[in-house]
């Protein structure tokens, strides 16, 4: 034991193995850990922690379910089914399964509206996203190469594009002044900034919809993204995973699209990620998908998809799944509907309670402005406030340093992980929480009255906070003129 | 299309994706391709070329079936067990479905006939053995670093540990002297060496049973395996992906054995890759299994599994399967004999031809002595004669050069990947172009006179050769006194 001491470990096993690369000392990670430590169970744990830092897609299951009782002769399993084991269980081309990436296709054409196809030979798979995230970017970047990405964006892209391919995300800051959208001033300073410091950058990344802020991209920003890509002769790779879940206008434009349109862009430069584990709300089924108009990328990435190729049990159900065109067609207008009113619902309780959110069209959780709760416009304050909310109110929501976002007191809250049930429970502990007023006598109750709102266009805000902390006591914040910023706790981005 | 020209990617795309370290230029790859363009089938292609270069098991898979179609519940698409499709389709914890990591210690410690327990804990996923294997790399090797590999060893090998990982092998050549047995002063040499070379050795792996030899490494060669490790500080990789294809004696000792009998050893040195591809005949599932005895390495590994975890999906249902005790002996014993079987078979009518293969007791092929038949002692004319081998006798079976073996005319023969039928036809192929006598009166066809035996142990031969070939003419080679030792074809290892 004392051989695997750090010093022993820093001589034995890889810098990879020994850097702390893959994030998971982040808080976002922290907040599943809370959660795993006490998961909230209506009747078992009725006090536990519900998990809302969980983008995933419990609503439309029993649509999936409902087809696969339906079709047994899908499954490898059923009766019906069994006769096409042994060459399922057999069939590791990497290529896929013809049907599968035919299925894929389909799925992906029709969840754009049918506006776009997408050619099954430029299907290649990865061990889910996570899998074809990294694939992606050990096909166009050697160490030390840097890729550009708006900030607030999803918290493991540091884990997924820089752990052990080595390398750089360089972040692009959005700010609240115009809902967090990405412009190519900024971007054209920030590749400056790079170039000066002799840092090759290979592309822009962006995720579209977007995770955290549930927006889509619209139209002239993607045309611009492009132009600028093609200008500068350098890669974007548009993560697409959420491209089913808008559910209300603005309707989503797919990079494919674009590419369509603008006939004479550089397409190889253009790269779409792509997953079912957000859109069919199926994580454990690994199904990544890396969809690329380079050939030379089509084809070096499909010989690194042996390193994560998806169980031939799984896309031979899906292969039969996905090429139903009527389940197909039903599920996605089903699915964004029951997003739709869950998110209408859990948005409008929040506003009844004084809490807004950034205004969205998609996606599987809301981007809350707490900025009003903040005791000072620091990162240290939002640390403080999310551990109360873990700690006291028991939701494991995700604090928006985690996503690499510079204005401190927005908030990643997940709604789509739950039943009705539960988030009734979350919404009556965000209620208690937040107090309409402020008169609670319990003694270890204390007051954090409301700061006053610090952007002009922000309404006024009656929120009163009321919660138990052990050990601490908030005092009243007042206005806070002079707010003290601290870098988010960032394990990635280095050098 | 000009854009994505050669010198365009160079530019565009990483060093990974423009280099060839992913090794599909080796001829390994080469057979499968001339498969694939003309695949054997009893009535559709009878004419087409057999599948020998590839090591699946497809002898016990009726077992699976009866076992699946006994067992609904087990999978998520019958009506017995959609119950659980919601949560599985779910799951997403990278430490897997705690039943499913205690099946997989079941089945490993049966196949190891009981006598060691594997701990569930230390059970870290991987996208099948491809997966799994570059993992560990990533865990215990920096860019540059290097591990000794015995060779005649796995070809895709180079792509798995060195493509992404940077990493080098440094093969330990071992030859036909004493059957291709590792000793510990060859790897002694080799370690020496690459250390005034600077380079630096992080550690040793092999393959146990051995791929493409079909042999098990003896308790007294693992016991100094470990003895070397430990005195060097450095680790030993134990692919024991075949553990479960020992069909006679001498049986498999693991090196779990050993580490269980060396109590003082340094056990985080020791490190076991894993996968049902083989034993179970199950590659399309891509279950990779790394066993570390490790901490840190197991820590640090199950962080990297996700970018290929084992779909839940599938681990549900090998959950079920890997814990039923009955059906795991059952399944251990059964497809031993079938191995067995077949094996004897095979190498029964080859020795009938005067073919003689290398004696072993594992594995889905056997390591076939074709040096006799060569031209001349050297890889291009063991290139030559696979180029007969394939285009006119239709058998895709894979050159020893492509194992990275140091003596020419050797073969690895796949026979557990086809049906009785198919071998019948395979071996009538063989015997055609290995005739008895040698009176084939058709003008295309031409004669090989036998080589004399060039090592004094091997018996003399009465092999005659006899197959046409277009625009070539191939003498008697007589006796070859001064053999022409080419480099073999090696893509990967590089400096």
């Amino acid at each position: 034991m004392g051989f695997e001491s750090n010093q022993g470990n820093q001589f034995l096993l890889s810098k990879i193995a020994t850097n702390d690369g893959h994030g998971e000392d982040s808080p976002y990670f922290d907040g599943w850990k809370a959660y795993d430590n006490d998961p909230f169970h209506p009747d078992k744990n009725p006090s536990g922690v519900i998990q809302m830092g969980l983008a995933e897609n419990q609503l439309s299951s029993d649509l999936i379910v409902d087809w696969i009782r339906r079709n047994p002769k899908a499954s490898l399993c059923t009766e019906e089914g069994l006769g096409s084991f042994k060459d399922i269980a057999n069939f590791q081309d990497y290529h896929g399964l013809p049907e599968f990436r035919e299925g894929i296709a389909n799925f992906m054409g029709k969840a754009r509206g049918g506006r776009v196809r997408f050619d099954p030979s430029r299907i290649v798979m990865g061990g889910g996203a996570t899998g074809a995230s990294e694939m992606i970017i050990f096909c166009l970047a050697d160490p030390g190469d840097a890729f550009l990405v708006p900030s607030p964006y999803y918290p493991a892209f540091d884990r997924d594009l820089g752990w052990r391919t080595r390398a750089q995300i360089i972040p692009v800051h959005c700010n609240s002044s115009n809902n967090f959208q990405i412009t190519i001033p900024a971007l054209e300073a920030a590749y400056k900034k790079a170039r000066e410091s002799n840092i090759k950058i290979k592309g822009v990344i962006i995720t579209n919809p977007s995770n955290p802020l549930g927006t889509t991209y619209d139209h002239d920003t993607l045309k611009n993204l492009v132009t600028f890509v093609n200008d500068n002769n350098i890669h974007l790779i548009c993560d697409e995973i959420y491209s089913a879940t808008v559910f209300k206008s603005p309707s989503f434009t797919s990079i494919a699209e674009i590419v369509q349109e603008m006939e004479h862009c550089k397409k190889e430069l253009i790269h779409i990620l792509y997953s079912l584990s957000k859109d069919m709300g199926l994580p454990g089924f690994r199904v990544g998908i890396l969809y690329s108009y380079s050939d030379a990328v089509v084809n070096n990435s499909r010989k690194m998809s042996s390193f994560g190729l998806v169980s031939s049990q799984t896309q031979h159900l899906l292969a039969a799944m996905l090429s139903d065109e009527e389940f197909v067609e039903n599920f996605l207008v089903e699915n964004s509907k029951r997003l739709a009113e869950r998110h209408s619902r859990f948005t409008r309780e929040l506003e009844k309670m004084g809490i807004t959110c950034l205004n969205s069209n998609a996606g599987l959780f809301v981007w809350m402005d707490l900025r009003q709760l903040l005791k000072e416009q620091s990162f240290e304050a939002e640390m403080e406030l999310w551990r109360v909310i873990i700690d006291e109110v028991k939701l494991n929501v995700s604090p928006g340093s985690s996503f690499h976002v510079t204005e401190p007191g927005w908030f990643r809250v997940c709604f789509a992980n739950m039943d009705d049930n539960t988030v009734n429970v979350a919404l009556n502990r965000i209620q208690c929480f937040v107090g309409k007023n402020n008169k609670k006598e319990d003694d270890v109750a204390v007051t954090v009255a409301v700061v006053a709102p610090t952007k002009p266009k922000r309404r006024e805000s009656k929120l009163r906070l009321s919660f138990s902390f052990s050990g601490r006591r908030y005092e009243d914040g007042g206005v806070l003129n002079s707010p003290h910023m601290m870098s988010p706790h960032s394990p990635l981005v280095r050098g």
